[in-house]
This record gives C-alpha cells, sequence and structure tokens, in this order.
C-alpha cells in the first residue's frame, strides 16, 4: 500500500488574497496548479493565478478573454445576464454562451520563491500573461522541466480554437521564449521529461478524444522539444477505481534507480480528483512497471474540499530533496498546497506490490 | 463563383459488389474515400474497403474488432442483440454498448489502378490491413503523397482507443512501413504536402475538441515526417454557410503557381459533406490566400444521396493531368465516384473572387 501523502503544516501556502491582480479593478480567484523546480537554492513555482473583473454585479456572469484586436493585446470582458435565454452555466469553470464556451476566469502564471519550499513571496507582476491568439481564453498548469541548462514550460493554452499545450523556455524566470503550440486541441497535461531517452525527448500528454477514446495518458517523443511524434498509450483510467473517470499526467517524471516516478492525478466518475503513482521503464518510458492501486492524496482538508471547484488535488510538480519528495498541488482550484513523502517509500510500495 | 465539377460518366467507379471482401462469409459493405496518385503512366487509388461477417441475424448489430491476442492478431466480431438495453444505435456508421463506442465495419486500404483513370482493377486482397492495436477498429481514409522517391500513406487509424492519425510508406504499394501515430486523438483528415516548405514538411490536420472548438482545419510542420509541431489553425467552419458544421481537409495539396490548391470537405448543421476549395501562399501556407464561397461539388447524383451514409462527398485524393484535376470521392460513404474541373479555371475564379 502506498504511504500517504504528508500535508505541510502551513497549508494553504498560496491564497488568492494573497497576490495582486495583474489589473487595476480586477480580483484573484484561484491560486493553483504550479510547475516546481530547484533554481539554486530556492524552490520556484510558476503559479497558475486566475483573475476575472470584480464584479458588482450579481445578475451578470463575466468571461475574460483576450482582445487580439488591440495593439498590444489586452484583457476585456465578455458579460452575460443571468436571464439571457442563450446563456447555459455549466459549473464554476465555465459557461456557454450562443453556442461557444467561455471560461469564468482567465488564468497567466506568476513566478513565487521559496528557501525552504514552505513560505513563498509571490511576485506582483505576472511572469507568463496571455498574448497570442492560442492563450485568448488563459495560461494554464505549467510543468517545469529543467533541462541542459534552461527550464522549459509547458502549459495549457486556451483559446475559442481550443484546449491545446504550448511550449515556452527561459533560463531565468524573467523572460520567456514562446516555441508555440507543440499538441493541438484537445490536449494538457504534457510534461517533459528531465533528460533524453535513447537520444530522443519524451512527455507524457493527455489527450481528450470526443467520439471514441477516454481521458487517458499517453507518451510522445520528440529530437528538438517542438516536433512531437511516436505518440503510444501509456495508461487508462480504471472503471470504478478513484482515477475511473479520467487521468493525467502530473508533476515533471523523477528519475530514480528503478525506474521514472510519475505522479499523476485520476478522477472518479463524480470528479473528486486524487493522486497517485506509476513507475515507468527507465529505458522504455511506455513500459509501465508498477501503478499505485490506491491514491496516496485525496481531497479531504477543508482547503481541498472546498474551494472554487470542490474535492480536487492536482499536481503540476515536485521537487526532490534528498529522500524527500515535496509535492505542491492546487487545492479545489483554489489554493497552492504541499505535501511531502520520503521517496524510498514511495519506491518501495510501488514495486512490492508490483513484485 | 467556381466552377461545378463535371462527374464522370461511369460513376460509380468502385462498388461494394466488385470487391472481394478479405475473409470468408463476410461482406463489403462500402468501398470509398480513396486516396490517388499518378504512378507512371496509370491511377493509383487506395480504397477504403469497410467490411463486415455477412450477418444473417436482423436481431443483431456486429462490430468486427481487430483480436490482438492472437498471433498475427485476426478480426472477431462483437454480437449485440438489439434489445440489449445497453445498446444504443447511433447512425449506420456506430452504436455504442456499455459505454464504448463500436464502428459496424472495419477498414482496410486496396490497391485500384487504372490507366485512363476511370475503369479500375481492383486488387483482390488488402494492401494495408488492421494488424497493430491503434488499428483495432480500422485504417480509413488514406492520403497518398509522392515525396523524394516514394508514397506516404497519412491514414485514419482508428481503435478503442481513439481516432488518430497514422503514417505508413510504400515505394511499391506491395510492401508498407508502418511509422506509427503521427498525431493523437482525435484527429484525422491528415494529408502532408508534397515537398518541402522553407525546409521543413507541412501536412493539413482536423483536431475535434471535445470541450471547446470548433471541427477547423489546422497546419503542423515537421523536420521527417514522423515528428510534428507548430500548430496553427489555418480555418474555421463558417456558420450558416454549406461548410459551416465542420471542415476537414481532403486532397492532398496541389502545387500550382498561383499557391497551393486545397480541396476540403465542409459538412453543414445538417451533415450534407460537400466540396470546395482554398488557395493557400506557397512559402506561407497556414496564410489563406482565397476560398470558395460556393462549394464546387455536392451531394446529388443518386449514388451520392444514398448509400450507406446518405449526402456525402468526400475527397481524400485527386491527379493532376495537363490542367485537368482530377477528384476522385467517395460518395454516400459506399462508393468511389470521380469528377474533373480544369486547373485553371479553379484557380481562375478563386483568385478572382479574392481581389
Amino acid at each position: 500500500m502506498i504511504p500517504r501523502l504528508t500535508r505541510f503544516p502551513e497549508n494553504p501556502l498560496i491564497a488568492p488574497e494573497q497576490v495582486r491582480p495583474s489589473l487595476e479593478g480586477w480580483e484573484v480567484v484561484c491560486t493553483f496548479n504550479p510547475g516546481a523546480v530547484l533554481w539554486r537554492d530556492e524552490v520556484r513555482l510558476l503559479v497558475r493565478v486566475a483573475e476575472r473583473p470584480r464584479s458588482e454585479r450579481p445578475e451578470e456572469v463575466t468571461a475574460p478573454v483576450l482582445d487580439l484586436s488591440s495593439d498590444p493585446p489586452r484583457l476585456t470582458t465578455l458579460r452575460v445576464r443571468r436571464d439571457d435565454p442563450e446563456l447555459e452555466e455549466m459549473d464554476p469553470r465555465w459557461f456557454r454562451y450562443r453556442g461557444q464556451t467561455y471560461l469564468t476566469t482567465i488564468s497567466h502564471l506568476r513566478l513565487a520563491r521559496s528557501h525552504e519550499g514552505r513560505r513563498f513571496v509571490v511576485e506582483d507582476t505576472p511572469a507568463l500573461a496571455p498574448q497570442v491568439w492560442y492563450e485568448g481564453f488563459g495560461a494554464e498548469d505549467p510543468r517545469i522541466t529543467e533541462l541542459e541548462g534552461r527550464y522549459l514550460v509547458t502549459y495549457t493554452a486556451v483559446s475559442k480554437h481550443g484546449i491545446a499545450t504550448a511550449l515556452a523556455t527561459t533560463e531565468d524566470f524573467a523572460t520567456f521564449t514562446r516555441r508555440g503550440l507543440i499538441l493541438p486541441p484537445e490536449n494538457r497535461d504534457v510534461a517533459v521529461f528531465p533528460g533524453r531517452i535513447n537520444g530522443r525527448y519524451a512527455c507524457h500528454h493527455r489527450p481528450f478524444p470526443r467520439h471514441i477514446g477516454a481521458a487517458s495518458m499517453w507518451i510522445a517523443y520528440s529530437p528538438d522539444l517542438v516536433h512531437w511524434g511516436g505518440h503510444d498509450l501509456l495508461m487508462l483510467p480504471r472503471p470504478g477505481a478513484w482515477d475511473g473517470g479520467r487521468i493525467g499526467g502530473g508533476a515533471v517524471p523523477i528519475r530514480t534507480d528503478r525506474g521514472w516516478l510519475c505522479i499523476y492525478h485520476g478522477a472518479d466518475e463524480s470528479n473528486r480528483y486524487a493522486l497517485g503513482a506509476v513507475l515507468c521503464d527507465l529505458e522504455q518510458p511506455a513500459c509501465v512497471l508498477a501503478r499505485s492501486d490506491e491514491p496516496f492524496l485525496v481531497p479531504e482538508a477543508p482547503y481541498e474540499t472546498e474551494g472554487f471547484f470542490d474535492n480536487v488535488v492536482f499536481t503540476c510538480g515536485a521537487v526532490l530533496r534528498g529522500d524527500t519528495v515535496s509535492i505542491y498541488y492546487g487545492a479545489a482550484d483554489k489554493y497552492v498546497c504541499g505535501a511531502e513523502a520520503s521517496l524510498s517509500e514511495v519506491l518501495d510500495s510501488l514495486t512490492s506490490a508490483a513484485s
């Protein structure tokens, strides 16, 4: 049985009210799903910051949208009256209006730093904010991979044309170079492995097919990080189990002597998101060596069971120091939280279950 | 106004009853959506042949499925009684059973040859038949690109895990080398341009997103035909028009001195599939120079309005000889048909509309 993660007593580590919105008159609604990486002696997070115009009108729903017709593009707001017959409210995260889906918030990525990895200083301005057409509805859920002296950020690029995955690179977390869409819609939860495997780069990805197939984890390969192919199925949701509804990659895979440790998320049929682990072969990362039967983090703490979207723990990043894996995660789509485990205990539990 | 295509008087060129099934006791239900290429002095088609076990039981629906547990994999059949409460019949092409979507036929690719391009000899056995996991429900809708001395075949690979796009290469249409999935689910209608553009290969593709976005035409680039990136939106359906429901690439783009001529399909909101044309910049193929307001082929002939799935004309291939473009197309998801136009007239109509 996989050991349960130990939550940081400091949780939540970052809450929306601590973070300055990027525009005057706007409010930060959610700070969550951070990518995480060790930068020299500090932990750096890229936090997904979801914001919206402060609304004084409860009779309205609003959707912030990037206006690409202005130069530079700027944030504007679609306002729809709740009694409009063409409005279909779905859940706190989105609505449909005149046949088009809109998000109720728009996300950017914000840098947060901490020496011990628990008390974070959050920058006052975005690190990477929506700027191009494929980010018209936001930049979400970053994964950070340190690779060959620089940092890759794979993030979900949402626009009215779809939910896709974009790549940006940075050396200093101050300036980012966009490298375009690396996977077309509908695809998210992309994490690049921190090293070449048999000469090629590799990533997890999560297509969400429309007509046939489940929301499963896939793997792909690349010679150059920009062009991807060799798509292969990695693993499926397990109907009836904690990860029976959908699964997707979480933290960037951690290289261990027993294989790639991959922390992933699974949602059950009632949309409760939990975290589990899978161990994959070092040389053949599409080969699953072991998968945790049980989750090792489920929404139980109050900040996980109640927030913007309830009953969610969702990770985009983990940091390994010594034998301790610190997992940073979004709780209830609202907070940044942390939890930790002993790497060797996690590996022991996985490999003993598999043997 | 774009000139209407002239149908071949020999239509339909290939019908299911002319084609031998790949297994005894099976029947060919549809012969359609052929890829087309000039091979020396003949026209070669790879025809999508959809077949199923000959059923004597009207109380049943059947789904042919590749059984991967046998070596070599072999075709088997799922049989479901029509009164089974877990069965949900959708249209002639598919049904749902116990939460899983199945196709009522399984497709392979079959070679057909003709000197003048109208009377075809169809081989008795498949050229490329389902064999690997991603073809578990079939290989469909091939596009053939002649490139650097060999032929690329991009085809829709359907399995229970999704509708994706695979690549195979051949030099002789007798043996094919599989190159794996080049685009993950859900993606089809992929045609590779017949030449590098600014050093890279290019293709059209058609993702079908689940949550946000329309079924639009995209473009991608590759250094090696296996790994693809630089995904960019090419064009959208036009709500209310003949191509208002969904669009997708058709024939392999034809290089002309005025741009890439791309024949694409569009379906309206009532699922009537027609063909149109778009002209794209030679050096920047994501730049649309002109798009036909009207379709240049709509389902009107009896073999187009009534078949396996009615009111469909759908192309995967065209052949240029002199000034004549011969477009091969699937009619009513059942027949192979052909139609032709003058290249210069098509280009004139497109460029005059754009100017």
